[in-house]
């Protein structure tokens, strides 16, 4: 069962949402996705829709899911249906009698929306919520950011439980089991997603899965994780080179701290997305390299691994207060390798907290 | 890069899509769902949307990609975007000068959709593909079979690997991390789902997550596993008692495991899905048990973990030969905990074949 915290922390996201439809004159919200479900009432299924309206507030779960339903849902009414979710929540939103509810187009597919309108009156004014939830998560309430810290704090420690394994020898299989596995002695609901192990020229493919390839000495290694606790994720990326690097490395290397550095210390409350990736990137235009950072400087961090805020190049947005997200300049060198560098931080009104705190220094092992 | 095994079947596979594409007049078919661009290109990227012609095929990646597509994709042309993959998409379908294109409304959300129709010539007459590609994929080629098999080997032998540690005093959450570090340290590329370890009363929850709880003396203990390898999935349940069981639970897990066999023996090629399921029913019925058993009977398995056929009470589609399935009936009741076998099958024209071959019996540990 939710803690009273917990509770009052959900009853105030549901409020938010309310007065959110209410602005935009939607009398209802029908939520499907899952981590939406979840934000707005605690509910951590696999399956289950939600339905929101300004009376009434109810949770439809199939009979796999009443039990933990009844257990962990917060402000609404639970009911168990056997008959499909989509078709039930169209009966909800008949029942409810709303004339203008929304959907999560973002995230239900064109098939599932003609289920929920099959079994909803004819004559309903359908509209897109957009991402209505997802605004309201990229603000983390102090719940969260808790769950989130706890998270960055278990990966960091997981790094450097598994720093000594990071030598020749050892393939990017052993050492992604090895890093997932002490994730899970450390308490974590598991990995947030597939652990990167990406070595020598690997590591130019920036999302490369771990092989059996065994890692060599002269070489350099990414290691992207990430932990999943209480629901929450982090995200962290550190790049290790094998034996004394070549000046040619070290300067690469340095070349992608100062870009990340500079990417944290430009980002605080109310700042453009943008100008954070502009920081980032900057710093390796200065050394020529900016042609090989061939991805976004960072995004959210929360319930799911990417969230809003995306710090893309052209995104004008401002941060909120309150954002969680990732910071990670990388190079990709076709041949040789890369380098990525990636903390999970805090966005303030004064600046960015770190939530990994694992050492970026020193890099690499004799 | 794909072996020359391997790109045969690929080539086989985007043959069937197009004979299926022309036979529903549809002269393109735009693949979003990740499954099945991996299906039908061998790509294994999280993002990428195929594009098939009669007259050519296309593969769009983001810059992330490039390199991983070119070295893995098979029978396709591709692409690098940079401004969006379904923005691209769009063009593609606008440069192949197709009328009836089609699409995946299965998993392509509302709001998808609006963005790959803006960037199309607005005159086009979009169909939803329904689930085609997922059906093709219901009925799985030798090389699918050989690596659903490899993944349920070792399945097994991970199951085996930790048998002794299913013992009172261990965690859930250490046995789950138990067993996914020996898929890794055995060479799958991950689990196909989080791992369900659900010890005495918990295990009344059938989707239960792992938890810090410990197992006790005298209590079963569901573990439902699987393994992904070479991009394919496999799920098994054992249910193992802890001491020597009373004679109610010795009559609960002989029920289950009669409803299993009693299911496996009825599947072959050709049968009614819901005669599976009845059957395995059945013999919960005869028990007057068939209350506790609140979920179908098993599900395809083969890229994703979910997948056709379903073996369901109202299904009346006939299961085709080639179709690999879970058999998992299961008991739960609310206090003492649950009762769950399942294995991974690949129907036949003689009968069922069991991928997933760890032992169920003994099933107590002293």
């Amino acid at each position: 069962m939710a803690g009273e915290a917990e509770a009052r922390y959900i009853k105030a996201r549901q409020e938010a949402l309310l007065e959110r439809l209410n602005a935009r004159k939607l009398d209802a919200l029908v939520v499907t996705r899952p981590a939406n479900v979840f934000y707005l009432t605690g509910f951590r299924g696999s399956a289950g829709i939600a339905l929101f309206t300004a009376r009434a507030s109810s949770l439809l779960v199939d009979p796999r899911y009443t039990l933990q339903a009844q257990d962990q849902a917060v402000g609404v009414e639970v009911s168990e249906v056997t008959d499909g979710l989509l078709h039930a929540a169209g009966h909800s939103v008949r029942k409810a009698r709303v004339k203008r509810p929304a959907f999560e187009d973002a995230s239900l597919t064109v098939s599932e929306f003609q289920a929920l309108k099959r079994a909803a009156p004819a004559a309903l004014d359908w509209q897109p919520a957009g991402e209505a939830v997802e605004e309201l998560r990229a603000v983390k309430d102090p719940l969260e950011v808790e769950n989130i810290r706890q998270a960055g704090e278990l990966t960091a420690q997981v790094f450097a439980d598994v720093e000594r394994t990071i030598r020749p020898g050892v393939s990017e299989n052993d050492l992604a089991a090895e890093i997932e596995y002490r994730m899970r002695t450390r308490g974590a609901d598991g990995a947030a997603f597939e652990t990167i192990v990406a070595s020598g020229p690997r590591g130019a493919l920036p999302h490369a899965r771990p092989t059996g390839r065994v890692l060599r000495a002269k070489e350099l290694v990414i290691i992207d994780l990430g932990a999943i606790l209480g629901g929450y994720a982090s995200d962290m990326t550190r790049t290790v080179h094998l034996g004394k690097p070549s000046r040619r490395t070290v300067a690469l290397y340095r070349a992608v701290l100062e870009a990340q550095m500079k990417g944290i210390e430009s980002l605080k409350a109310g700042v453009q997305a943008r100008s954070v990736d502009g920081a980032a990137r900057h710093a390796l235009t200065k050394r020529h390299l900016a042609k090989f950072f061939t991805h976004s400087t960072g995004h959210g961090v929360g319930i799911e691994i990417h969230e809003r805020p995306r710090l893309a190049k052209s995104e004008k947005k401002k941060i909120p207060p309150g954002s969680v997200v990732t910071v990670e300049p990388g190079i990709y060198l076709e041949g040789l390798g890369g380098v990525r560098i990636e903390d999970t931080v805090l966005v303030s009104q004064n600046g960015a907290e770190i939530l990994t705190p694992a050492p970026k220094s020193p890099w690499w092992v004799e």
